[in-house]
């Protein structure tokens, strides 16, 4: 499929939408995201070109639930130099180099001194780490270990001009009405610095579904979260008690760019609709995948499914968090996501989707016994082709067999091995000819 | 087992119940039957001879649920003449040789013309199909497809003296009434010409299991029905809505008198009192045989299981529907069905009947630790042989422990891994020493 | 370990456990004990010196149930002497050489006649058997099939020297309160003669689990009883039904002294709390073992668990009751069973006190998405070796996202593939912090 790339300031030659979606990832790569700070609201401006993001700031020092939003951090520069005055790790040539929330500072120290604020992978040399230290105030600098060994001996100047001081928590929030209250929420992260797959795809591929979605009629409400991680969900949670009962399913989208098949973590239940969902969507796609159960451990499903909200998410990635060697290191970089696994990463959602929007349950409004199918005509209009005829006939029967209200399209799609879309056509065709109603449980 | 064969006008030689069930078979094999007509009726008098079968007729154009009894479809000749005037296609040789509903026909048509009427096998040239247009109007002849390839051009006359007029449809019914109003509803299909698997031998099983029970005191009741397929079970259940609350457990009988092993379709829930017990006889066999999940496709059972009765009915076959060569051809015919194998599948039905029959749950009446047996004398009184004593030492514990309500004979034989017989025989002895008395679930 | 042994005449070397309970056994194999009788008593005694039972005695005559409690029998010598006055069957060497339970008799008699009350063991002919006669009276004498085939014709004299009257059945019963009232009952049987793995290790390991326990503040409360089989059960049963309710788990101990691997035979329901914590320990510790489904034949659990009590009692055993060649036999004697055996099996026992008495549910008291375990130091108090803090901290994690009331520590275990005992300490900790409280089901 070939789209006009979305953009407001040229004309770009037509690309895929995997394409599209990789030059999003490449405008917002350079940014210096943390989980509050300038980078935030940068992003997610952007954002606002492609979506009516919704930006919320929330002050330092709110409370939420046992934690606190914490003072906002901006750097604008940082920088060791050498005895020659050269800088020989630069911000400005990668936001990567800098321990995130570092404290300002400016000092000369001797190497010996130096190398204590000096983070480095021996595993993997040339690799300069992403490393964090949110609620421990210190200082540092990352870099490939093959540079570190290499440093020699003599006086250094490390610079950090950064600020640590009330400000806010800055969050996107996109909600897209659909014809009923429940709603599906979408939820990624937006706290990472130059980091592709972890934090660029998940946000590639859910602004791609949010204007896809838009276009159309929806069933279900969505619910677009663009926050930094842990902390931004549990102020997004403590501010939204009250919408909460109306999330009926829910992805954490993470990790969509590589090349690795998909990883569906369930939610904590294990058993909830999107769970089916999302696992008959992978299997109908016969390649590799893994199910994997629920754990408290990851990104924002460990406070969706926290024990008081239970919520029906579960996260969908492809390479697993911590797993993948290029994890949190410089090498998720833009040559690291494929705009073709972006694509196939948004297909599979919007798939998710479209079974979630079309998964009912309904009455047969003539119980008693089978319906005569002939004298409606439905033995004739539905069969297209002679081959599909059987397995459309069947998708009838079964359809009023099972249209009691116990089973949704999906249970009788896996029931009847008929794939769901021809079950879900068939539907509509027995809806039209009033042989099935939409049935809602009262729970 | 050596049984007099039942005849009304001749003394036959001993036959094996097998023998005389083929004999059935053989008797029905001509008549030319349809889903109305006097064919079904002729087939129903044929079985009056055997058990007191109530014969049901119902108004042509009567409202039946979705659907309308159709006309009555009568055949006396028909037939394919050719330039030479030589039936080169007679009804009266084989009454398969009739597309089914066909209307009467007279005319001089050429072969081009003819064969848009004619039906045959391409894959089975030497067999003719069974082929009905109940629902539109149509007429035609079914033919081998050998024969077919060879017609010359030229003229032919075309004959069928058919009426198809207001009538009535025609079924039979047998009850027999047991110690309880609860039933065990047994169905077969009477609306197939000369097929004797697909239809015959289950007609010969129903009709020869309803002169065994007839002699014995049942404790259920069991009804008979004989039907024609779809639109019979339809119309009786439509008279009939006030019973099926009864109906216990049921079976519908089909295709029994092939070599194949058995196939039990469950029924719709699957997990009924009627499919634990099929299940249980046939595997006690120890022959090979298929369990198959309920789908809504097949015979009667499409009916009996449509979503607002969901009635506890199974249906019992050796070949499946639709998935043996012979089926719908003129090779189901009386070579195709063995007298051996027609005994066979009565005795698993009888035995599924037996075990139903036995099948109850009972309360220890001394529930706090064992009884003492020995003061009883039932540890000398039951043991036979020595051999078997350890069985029935330990069928008594079993029974004794699990006899809380909650546990059916035959849940306490699968638990202990004693044949179901042995535990139905010491719980007639524990009840008649007063330790087991008979439980019912109130639900 | 090393323990003093526990002596109340003469100090004897530091021996281990293990040892200790052999030289128990030695002490209590030459006794002749039976349901009833001087045997039982003096082994009751014997095991005050090591935790304070009490003695009840129960008058002959006495109701329970549906039983009668019997008369007591009594014995001081017994022999059968041949022609010369030799004692070819001595009492007094083995009181295995006895029918348990025989009438009194002196009578002289023809090897013809003597052999209608002798009794062997063809297949094993070197073992005496130990056989009884409690509810049919008779007399007789064991002893091994070679001595018996070389027995030479002529006259012998029968002595037994028995009293079978009115008195009572005796059992030990010691209860150790907790700080519930809720209990764990362990149970052994104490009828058996001269056998050491078929009741001896039984009661060593409940006696030695008792003196453990003892010494410690537990959690529930234990009531170990030493009674006969059966009869012994059923007369602590009818005596105690008002104290059932208080039963919430419970283990017969018997054959846990010899070298094969432990068999867990579950409760009749299979699910109680007691099944999974003797399954998980005895997976736990990775050696081979069997875990087999509760019937109704063996030791007391048939009792325990009759329907109208079903209570949460398993039995622990090594080799199965009956199906090992020493079972009732002579061969069972103190060299069958071993120290290091008995030590295990003690071991085993005390290991699922431990997890019953610390396997309880909590509540997590901060349940709105993850608590700041930071601030509370969490992070660095727990955390001992960097090894082990993964674990740690996924144990955090775990228990508070599971702490809802519904799961266990063993369910958190389990579902988070973490040892126990970590998830107790990690709870311990977690219930410190006010971050779990301790919850209880109301059922």
């Amino acid at each position: 499929m070939q789209y006009l790339v979305h953009s407001d300031t040229e004309t770009l030659p037509v690309a895929t939408v995997g394409q599209e979606m990789h030059q999003l990832v490449a405008r917002l790569y350079p940014i210096c995201r943390s989980i509050t700070g300038e980078g935030v609201r940068q992003t997610l401006r952007i954002l606002q070109e492609y979506i009516p993001l919704e930006i919320h700031e929330v002050p330092s020092g709110t409370p939420v639930f046992d934690w606190v939003v914490p003072k906002e951090w901006n750097i604008r520069d940082a920088y060791v130099r050498n005895e020659q005055g050269e800088k020989i790790i630069d911000f400005n040539a990668c936001n990567l180099h800098i321990l995130h929330y570092s404290l300002p500072v400016r000092k000369q120290l001797p190497l010996q001194e130096l190398k204590k604020h000096l983070f480095s992978l021996p595993d993997q040399p040339q690799l300069i780490p992403y490393k964090t230290s949110y609620y421990k105030p210190d200082w540092g600098f990352c870099l490939a270990d093959e540079q570190l060994q290499q440093l020699p001996e003599g006086q250094y100047e490390a610079v950090i001009d950064a600020t640590l001081e009330d400000g806010s928590l800055t969050y996107g929030e996109f909600y897209l009405p659909g014809e009923s209250a429940e709603e599906v929420l979408i939820s990624c992260h937006v706290c990472h610095p130059s980091l592709c797959n972890d934090n660029l795809s998940g946000i590639a591929v859910a602004t791609y579904l949010a204007t896809a979605l838009a276009t159309k009629k929806n069933r279900y409400s969505y619910r677009f979260l663009f926050i930094p991680v842990t902390i931004g969900s549990i102020t997004w949670l403590s501010r939204n008690e009250d919408k909460l009962a109306n999330i009926k399913h829910g992805l954490v989208l993470t990790l969509l760019g590589d090349e690795a098949g998909f990883t569906y973590k369930r939610s904590r239940e294990g058993k909830f609709e999107i769970d089916e969902v999302v696992e008959h969507v992978l299997q109908a796609r016969q390649k590799q995948h893994q199910l994997i159960d629920f754990f408290p451990y990851g990104y924002d499903e460990r406070q969706y499914c926290s024990p008081a909200f239970n919520l029906p998410v579960g996260c969908l990635m492809r390479s697993r968090h911590g797993e993948f060697p290029e994890y949190h290191t410089s090498a998720d970089n833009l040559d690291f996501v494929k705009a073709d696994c972006l694509e196939e990463s948004l297909d599979v959602v919007k798939e998710v989707t479209t079974v979630l929007e079309q998964n009912r349950r309904y009455l047969n409004t003539n119980p008693k016994c089978e319906p005569q199918l002939g004298k409606r005509g439905l033995y004739d209009s539905i069969a297209g082709s002679g081959s599909n005829w059987k397995s459309w006939e069947m998708a009838m029967l079964w359809l009023l067999n099972l249209s009691d209200g116990r089973f949704t399209l999906l249970d009788i799609s896996k029931r009847a091995g008929i794939p769901f879309h021809t079950i879900s056509e068939v539907a509509s065709v027995l809806e039209q000819h009033q042989l099935l109603e939409p049935f809602t449980l009262t729970s």
